[in-house]
């Protein structure tokens, strides 16, 4: 069911161990071919198969469609909160549904550079607020839940992994809305990071986009076609639904270790 | 046209002074008989027929469904960043408007509790950032843009004026989303508050709602009727629709005034 | 009674229903004409007058002359905190009077730029403040508070509404402290913003004062005369004291709604 | 001269090398028998006295009376703004007399409590802003300036240091306003903080008050008069002008060091 | 070379693209049978080998030890910052040593609980900071540099992945320290959380350590030795010298993209 | 004993009210002839001597050798948090502290700049925590405890007070780190800043380092020797120990005053 299409007392009347999704996007740049919305047309074509699917086991809330993408800021068009206001923004929604009386919270990312600020704003709440140490707060974006949804020969892909307006992006929005891709205009741009210590290896770099990409996307959206789309739409969808279903009857994990010594 | 639609390159070549408008909703609790999504709906339609009657004059943005309700959110369903929190968001949405290069910039309010911390983002981003300086920043809630569009007798309206999820807002939704309207859970609630200084005069009282009423909303919503809500709709689309083919004229207001003896 | 020419004890064996009064002020500029201090010799005028007919009755504090006035920064001997931190100071303040123990607070404000900081201090505070929830917060501007003192035919006005150091402030400099006033050097300046949208509509703009004057006022100040100010001293002054009688029997409200789901 | 009784043209006009006072004051609790303005009335008596002697040399603002004091909150009638706010406002207030030009800064104490919070203002202030790092900013308690104004022989004191409206505070409130005085109320208080290491040696402790006091106060307010606290006035207000004559002339620091690598 | 055993002078003669290293550490819990210092012991073990490996090529800062772990301070001993504050102290530092004209900094993280902050701080920083911009951030876990270093089979592991306190980091401290590990309390603890999609999936749980263990470890601290310990160490330092003789050649890469409309 | 060597258990068994010392350093310049580390090595070198004669009595924590030096930053090598990070970082770690159940606690400084965020930070936590209501809360600088160890003739001292990378710390240096001293390059530098009212008064100036010296030290470091720095040492200690077991025996400070009307 959808939070907001709802009315507060039937809201109140819910059970609290029901799992609430809350889809994350953006409005950033996507290169010369995509529009900026990408992010937020993805997720939330994801989240609404996921509602339909699980009307009866979980909420889903509107898409938060203002992400931080702040190193996509020297390309017009990218709306952007910058990362620690981001952090905070979160932990205000997250507040308002623990308030509620919900204990399991399941933000799905649709864009990579939430994630860092999204789970900073969760790791911080966590450890500061009781409400939050007592519930289940998970945060995944939406190509990496189980980890295998993606995987390149599962959709045919000729790139080994998703990056940004790329092959898998380019399907993507060629399924689900071409009307908004000017597919004449792709280009493909080769990774100009160090791929053994930053793509094999475990080395974060910190660069705003316009040091990597003069056209504000990479990959090799040329190879993308609509059912590539389709393809990593279902799976994608398939391995979210899994894992609600699982999330759902994760048990509760009451407080051990030492008493506490006073408030916080 | 939309913004979100569109690939930076065309933002990019967009003539700066068209203006930019930026609607504002809000996820709140909206009595018994309406869904917490009211703000976000009526916003977004008078945007979307906005956008239609102006499409090459002004460019819009998404709404931003995410508001500052915290004085709602002793009611389940509530989702809200707090004001000085929103004052923030708000900000950092100008910024990367104004860097993308646009000078005029409307927020179309939806929500009345985003007024004041909008009202507060606007005038410290204008008093630190030359920019903002040199720009025209506008706000106004659509019930308030020319002042004249709510008139009562206009809509042949029972109550004087709107409150919340009161005759006039149930009247938008039974027009815009009647599938969302509970109609027969909605209850008339007298106001409360000090009608002589709080209303006819100009004493802002600061109160959450749950000392205010315990159903959540105020007025008289078992007076609506769709046609009033058509009513309504078509009066505030034409008023906005005047101001902003008004304010894409305004002319530019270059500094006077003493010279300035250093930075900020 | 001075909350400031008391001592702890005295304060402590208050009635705790007692309307306690924060006069706010501002060091800005007012023109060529007026000194800086024009916002807060007026708010402190009409302060002691009330405090003198009111003294059993209402508790009166020092006026707070430091103001958010970032907008006139560009002119000298603008002595100003930015809105955000003016917001917070406010919010200090509430506290301790809170924290004594009082629950009907009234901020008489003098300066416009306060406004907006103050109500987003105590929005923000009784969103997030148990103490203040359960308290009567209430902020007024002296020349708004019952909505008719300033009438322009009530005083013979030649304009018809306060603006800045206008003809309103000069005639209530005139009386107050004719000798700060360099009559003059008064000069009428034209209001340069859009009268349609922005006077007698409801669309707010955030502009910088050396954007819209080069001598720092607005209005006529070349109409303005003793007599007119004290016939506005005198009539505000009878505004406030009568809001005070009716604030000082206000009911209080308790807390009706849904039982809260847990702390916020 | 006055800063607050001036027009900005005037105070525009002003030698920019010219010492700007800011006298600091606080609303606190001092004892069962003075008012809570104590500090406020002190360190404005004092400026007066200096605004008279040197009103063509200096300029002297009013007196900003919000202290931080949240250590007497558990005393009613303290009025407070936390330390790490106070910080923040004085940065704004320096700011704004830097940007109106002026180059010497004095702050003249009136209350313990804000003497750390303002050196970590214009510590913090100096550190990151250009025109703070090219001026001199200065800050002393009055009683504290030269260091020798407060001697205890030189006032024929009972006790041999100032500390809370203890006899040198009640001696100074004895002449400057006898009125607000409830000296048969005065209650002598002893010293419960450890003398060797936090009086006569440099370890600084941290405690509220009530932790301290029953009565609020500290010291022998017993033998305070009227005559000790003329005394202590003429000395200290001697002792300000000498500095202020001596400010008014100190040299210019142009930068040396190390050319920098970069902005901050 | 160490940085902080050198003078000024000598730091502002070297070239300034040498890479600057920067350990980060923790003071936390690590079960019952190690002591808080854990993770400061670890990294700067390492540390100590690469600059003597590097000294000519890399500048060595002190060990960062104060960490993020606020999901471990139910247990006593823990000393920790938040993480929104983690994330300003770090990006301080960085500004500290980018002024200083560095532009290829290397966080060596030794603890889990720093990442997050820890990108934040370097997202952050890059989008709004010029010299950030132009610069070479990176920062990685010295278990995660080149992905390969900690693969079980390389050291005869019987657990496949280090967690917290386990037989991986009990190994180490037998190795580096052990005269402060008390190996006779060591328990092994099992995993609470959900195995197929917290661990082997991409899905982020975020939970004080109180509910996920009672001795404050997990995995199998029993089977850990010194011989493990070294084996490890020695395959950590050898991967990140390799990294830093990559590092030290990368390319400066130039802004390219859209040219920018203003500033930020 | 060292907190940093314990385990979890440890700690939790002792008893809590045993003072917990913790040492404050800096890296920051210190002239052309001694390393950055300067403070952070001094007050490591007392702690370690206060650690070992006072094993059973206190526990010390690892030296926090990130300070507060922003104005040295023009000089490179210098490592800084900025003044109001400082505070909040040194709140962060009291909190832990306390929390772990202790009472007493005493930060051991050893850089200058330290002094007043560090104050800033305890003045700020004991008024708004309740944990540290209850607590001693104590903060020194190494060279003030007692406030007579450093007396320049109890050191045979050619100048009458310790300053920056003077003849003191110079000695210290030569007494501790011989090694790290360029003594050849060690200048002395005339102080510039105003010596009757800012050294023998109570005037504090605030200036950033580039302003005053082209070296970044001040005083007669050509006087020093390694025997002044071991005497020094000697004296510090003496005074620290005994000031440990004087705050040992500190009695608790039960709450008095007037009963609080409400939370805070």
């Amino acid at each position: 069911m959808w939070w907001h299409e709802t009315s507060w007392p039937t809201i109140d009347a819910l059970p609290k161990d029901r799992p609430v999704v809350i889809p994350l996007g953006a409005c950033e740049q996507h290169g010369r071919h995509l529009p900026v919305f990408v992010d937020t047309i993805q997720v939330t074509a994801i989240a609404e198969q996921v509602e339909r699917r699980l009307a009866e086991q979980v909420i889903v809330t509107p898409t938060f469609w203002l992400g931080s993408s702040h190193h996509h800021l020297d390309f017009p068009g990218t709306v952007s909160v910058r990362p620690t206001l981001y952090t905070q923004v979160i932990q205000d929604v997250a507040r308002s549904i623990l308030r509620a009386g919900f204990r399991r919270l399941f933000f799905l990312n649709g864009h990579g550079g939430n994630e860092v600020p999204g789970a900073q704003a969760l790791a911080d709440l966590v450890a500061t607020d009781d409400l939050a140490d007592a519930a289940h707060l998970t945060f995944a974006s939406w190509w990496q839940v189980g980890g295998q949804s993606l995987k390149a020969d599962r959709h045919d892909m000729a790139s080994p992994q998703i990056t940004h307006a790329c092959e898998y992006e380019t399907s993507m929005m060629l399924f689900l809305r071409p009307d908004l891709v000017q597919q004449q205009l792709a280009q493909d741009v080769e990774l100009v990071l160090d791929k053994q210590w930053c793509v094999t290896g475990g080395v974060k770099v910190f660069r705003r986009f316009h040091r990597l990409t003069d056209t504000g996307n990479m990959g090799s959206p040329s190879t993308a076609s609509s059912e590539k789309g389709q393809s990593i739409c279902n799976a994608v969808v398939d391995d979210i639904v899994a894992f609600l279903e699982s999330f759902a009857g994760w048990p509760d994990l009451p407080a051990q270790g030492p008493v506490r010594q006073g408030g916080q």
